[in-house]
């Protein structure tokens, strides 16, 4: 089901905006949080940057251990995105529950949480001026993957699939709407 | 129909991560493209990143003019934005038609373009190495506008409005979604 994805079109997991779910681990501490802020930055080899706030318990493992995770929850874990959205782990590791229901990445040992529909693995790119001033921080994926109900031949399919598999997109406050349904339009004439 | 957003809650427009519209104008000369990768990047003031290719005729009237718009397009220009995101305006001014339903922007005079449902003008935040090095391009939002039957009090209402004014979710060569619904969840407990 969880399936590898060429780092060539790994990108197109996040293309469409989807929150994500950044998770890392260093020293025997993990922890998780939700960001709507993230994009791709680069085909080859691929990047992601993603914006983390500096009271984040994530943010420090990351500086410590160089590896993150960038996942793509599912509808069917809205209130686990939203509680790790809105609780810190930094005093104690409130998301036992999460975090047990996670294995460590092949390419990072960083956690893959389960019942998400994607993860990028990736490398901290270090750019100190753009964390310290922007909170932006930058990675190279080193490894993807993806549930194949899904994501598949290198592009998302939610129209076919259960719509507890499609992906989360914060709008405000907790609420996040689902991604809808492919749109179709007759391209214009480039002429 | 066209409200001003507050600037505090301005990165709300692209919380969910919808594909946008760059637009920009120097000395007479406009142009407009379509991009995938952006996203907010702080509050206060309210910044966003985007990811503008070296070869974009948008890029160089930005380096010229150090202003820009990132704007929202709907379901109803699906067509117009797949157009945008596939040919070039170096050379020759060809989306005379989309910038001919385009009005300068009361804050920055780059083009807002008819049919979006969002507006952020933005002031350029030049960082060469961010430029050079990944073709980031972060931005201060000075203005911000939504279309009042979408985005009202502070928040997307996509459910209640016709689907044609749905946000677009780039997922691959020139294929979209829409954005979906309202997911219903239950909070878990925080204890």
């Amino acid at each position: 089901m969880r399936q590898s994805v060429p780092l060539d079109r790994c990108t197109r997991l996040l293309n469409h905006g989807p929150t994500v779910l950044v998770s890392a681990e260093h020293a025997g501490r993990r922890n998780v949080m939700a960001a709507a802020w993230s994009m791709p930055l680069d085909f080859t080899p691929p990047k992601v940057a993603v914006v983390l706030d500096k009271q984040t318990f994530t943010r420090t493992l990351i500086e410590a251990s160089g590896r993150f995770v960038l996942a793509v929850p599912s509808v069917a874990i809205a209130a686990l995105t939203g509680q790790v959205g809105s609780v810190s782990g930094r005093d104690v590791e409130k998301f036992s529950d999460v975090l047990a229901a996670a294995e460590p990445g092949p390419a990072t040992g960083a956690p893959l949480v389960q019942g998400c529909i994607a993860w990028l693995e990736c490398r901290r790119i270090p750019e100190p001026h753009n964390e310290q001033a922007y909170d932006l921080f930058l990675g190279e994926v080193v490894a993807a993957w993806a549930d194949d109900r899904v994501f598949r031949d290198g592009r998302w399919h939610f129209d076919d699939a259960d719509d507890s598999l499609r992906s989360l997109h914060h709008i405000a406050g907790g609420h996040f709407y689902a991604i809808g349904n492919e749109v179709k339009y007759v391209p214009l004439s480039e002429g």
